[in-house]
C-alpha cells in the first residue's frame, strides 16, 4: 500500500497542529478559505493569523483549492468550525474518492439539527467512515512539540489502528476508541463548562472553586452524554475529563476565556472582536440547554452559563444563585 | 439539644480553615502541640507557621492541653499528620466521652499497617463513629473565605447530616456520602499524583500533558480505590478528581511543589526544609505501590513517582519511560 495522503479542512489552530503531526508521517495538504493564511503556511511556514509566530511543519502544503485538495485526498480531516461544517463538506463531496474515512477534529453541535458533527458527515457524505479526534488539546502547545494525548473513536478498530499511525508522534498520543458518541459529545458539551470556571476565574474564585465547578460540570457532562448514548468510562477519559481540566485551566483556552471576560463585564460583540476566533461554547450553550430539556437532564451549571450568555443574566447573580442552593448527597441528591 | 463543641486536633493549615470554619457553628477548640501557635491563635488570630497573616476566626479558642481539649469534645475532628495519628488518638482516647463521633480530615495511610485513619480510630477508639472529610481544599483559600465545597462521608446519614450544619458555612458546601472507604481512599492516594503532576510542571511539559497527567491518574487511582472498596462513582466526585484536580494546579499545594522541586534536581532533605511541613504524598508512595502489588492493580504513573522517591531515578528518565510506552485502546489496553 502506497503511503495515504492526508487532507484537512480548515486552517485553524488545532486543524494546523494536526496537520503538523501528520505531515510527519504522510504528504499532508491543508485547505483554508483565507489566501494569506495558505500564503504563510507555504512559505513562511507559520499560521500567523491562528498561532502567532509559531514555526509549523515545513512539509506541510497548504492551498486554497478545495477541489483539488479533497480529490487527492485518502484521509481527509475536518477542521472547520461547527456551524461551517455542512456547507464546506457539501463542497467537497463531489470530489472526495469512495471509501476515505474522515476524521472529524470539531468541537460543537449543528444549531437547529442538534447533530453531532460526524452525523452531519455521514448526512452528507454518506458512506465514508467517520470517526473523531478529542482530548485535552491546546493547538500552540502541540505546535510547540509538548506531550500531549487523545483519543481517536472510530467504529472499526482496526481503521482506527491504521489512522492512530498516521496521527500521532513520539509526543502525541493517539488512544483508540470505539465509542464514537461519547467521544464527540465530550467535545461538543466541555466548551459550555469551560466559560462557567471562566466566570468563577474572572470573578477570582479561587482555585478551589475551580475545582469544584469542573468536577461538578464532568458530572452534568456525562449524565448528558450518557443519556445521548456514551459510554460513561468515555467521560472519564482523555475526551471528557482530560479535555475538560485542558480547557477548564489553560490560558490559553478560547472558552475559559470568553468567560472570563464577561466576568469582567464585556459583551459578547467586544469579546469576539478581542478573540478573533469563534469560541464554539457561546454558539452551542444554546443547543446543549435544549438537549438537556429532552433528555430530561438537570444541568444547573449549564442553565446558568446559556442564562449569562443568550438571556442577559449578570455573571455574579449566576455563580451567587449556584452557591445559595444547600447541598445534600453528592451523588443522590437534586443539587447541583 | 444544647449546641456541641467541636475540638480539633493539630494546628496545621487544613485543621486551622476547618476549625475557622466550625467557630461560626459551634464553640470551637483546637488542640496544637506547638506553643506559639496556640499563642498565635488565641492572642493575634492568625497560625503564622502555616497561614502568615491571613486572619482566623477569632472566636477559635487554642489550647496546648489535650486531656481538656478531648475531655470537652462533642465532636472529634483528627488534623495531625497520618503518620502522628495513632499516638496522638492514645492520649486522647481516656478523656473522649462515649458515642463522640470522630471526622478524620488526614490524607494518608499508616506506614506498616497500611491502614485508612478512620480504621485507626476505630482501632484506638472502638465504638465511637467515624467519618472523613475530604474535597478541593486549599486550605488557605478557605480561610480567606473564597468557596469550595467537601464531601463529609459517614455510614449513618443521619449523623453525617447533622455534622454537615457545624461543618459548612454559605461558602463551604459541604455534600454527604456513605462511601467512606472511597472518600478516604481518595484523599490517601491523590497526593501521589500530585508529585507526578509537579514533575511535569517541573519540566514545563505544558497544560496538556498536565491534562493527561490528571486524567490517566484518576484511573490509576479510581482502579486501586475500587479494589480498595471503595465506590467507583466517589473517585468522579469532589472527594476524587475534585480533590485531585485542586492539588493538582493549585500554586498552594505542597505535593506538587514537591514533584516540581525534585524535577529541578532537588533532594528530599532540601525539600523538608524548604517547605516546612510534611508532603504526606512522601511517605505514602511506598504503601500505594505496596498496595497495588497486594490488589494486583497496575499503577505506573505511581511506580515511577515511587522510583523517584525511594528508589533514586531521575524524573526525566521517569517522564520519558512514561512516553515512550505506545498507547493502546483508551479502557482495555494495558499502556498507562
Amino acid at each position: 500500500m502506497r503511503r495515504p495522503h492526508v487532507t484537512i479542512l480548515g486552517g485553524g489552530s488545532w486543524g494546523t497542529a494536526v496537520a503538523s503531526i501528520a505531515a510527519r508521517n504522510a504528504p499532508t495538504t491543508i485547505w483554508a478559505r483565507d489566501e494569506a493564511t495558505v500564503e504563510d503556511i507555504n512559505t513562511r511556514h507559520i499560521n500567523s493569523r491562528y498561532l502567532g509566530d509559531l514555526p509549523i511543519n515545513p512539509a506541510l502544503r497548504a492551498t486554497t483549492d478545495l477541489a483539488q485538495a479533497v480529490a487527492q485526498a485518502d484521509v481527509l480531516v475536518l477542521g472547520v468550525p461547527s456551524q461551517a461544517c455542512r456547507a464546506v463538506l457539501g463542497e467537497a463531496a463531489d470530489h472526495l474518492r469512495p471509501w476515505v474515512p474522515v476524521v472529524s477534529l470539531v468541537k460543537g453541535l449543528e444549531q437547529g439539527s442538534q447533530l453531532r458533527m460526524t452525523e452531519v458527515v455521514s448526512e452528507v457524505l454518506p458512506g465514508h467512515p467517520v470517526g473523531v479526534l478529542n482530548g485535552p488539546n491546546i493547538a500552540r502547545e502541540i505546535v510547540q512539540g509538548y506531550a500531549a494525548a487523545a483519543t481517536l473513536a472510530m467504529p472499526d478498530q482496526q481503521l482506527a489502528e491504521s489512522l492512530q499511525g498516521i496521527l500521532r508522534s513520539t509526543m502525541f498520543r493517539v488512544y483508540t476508541s470505539t465509542d464514537v458518541v461519547g467521544v464527540e459529545v465530550a467535545g461538543a458539551l466541555k466548551n459550555i463548562f469551560a466559560i462557567a470556571t471562566g466566570f468563577g476565574d474572572g470573578l477570582e474564585a479561587g482555585d478551589n472553586t475551580r475545582a469544584m465547578v469542573i468536577t461538578r460540570s464532568l458530572r452534568e457532562l456525562t449524565r448528558l452524554g450518557v443519556a445521548m448514548g456514551g459510554h460513561e468510562q468515555t467521560f472519564s477519559g482523555l475526551a471528557g475529563m482530560g479535555d475538560l481540566i485542558a480547557t477548564c485551566t489553560s490560558p490559553h483556552s478560547r472558552n475559559r476565556r470568553v468567560g472570563i471576560m464577561l466576568a469582567q463585564g464585556k459583551n459578547l460583540d467586544e469579546i469576539a472582536a478581542e478573540l478573533k476566533q469563534v469560541a464554539e461554547g457561546v454558539k452551542s450553550s444554546s443547543v446543549v440547554v435544549e438537549l438537556a430539556r429532552e433528555h430530561g437532564v438537570e444541568m444547573r451549571i449549564a442553565r446558568e452559563v446559556d442564562a449569562v450568555i443568550n438571556h442577559g443574566q449578570a455573571v455574579v447573580k449566576a455563580y451567587r444563585g449556584l452557591l445559595r442552593e444547600a447541598p445534600e448527597h453528592e451523588f443522590h441528591g437534586e443539587s447541583w
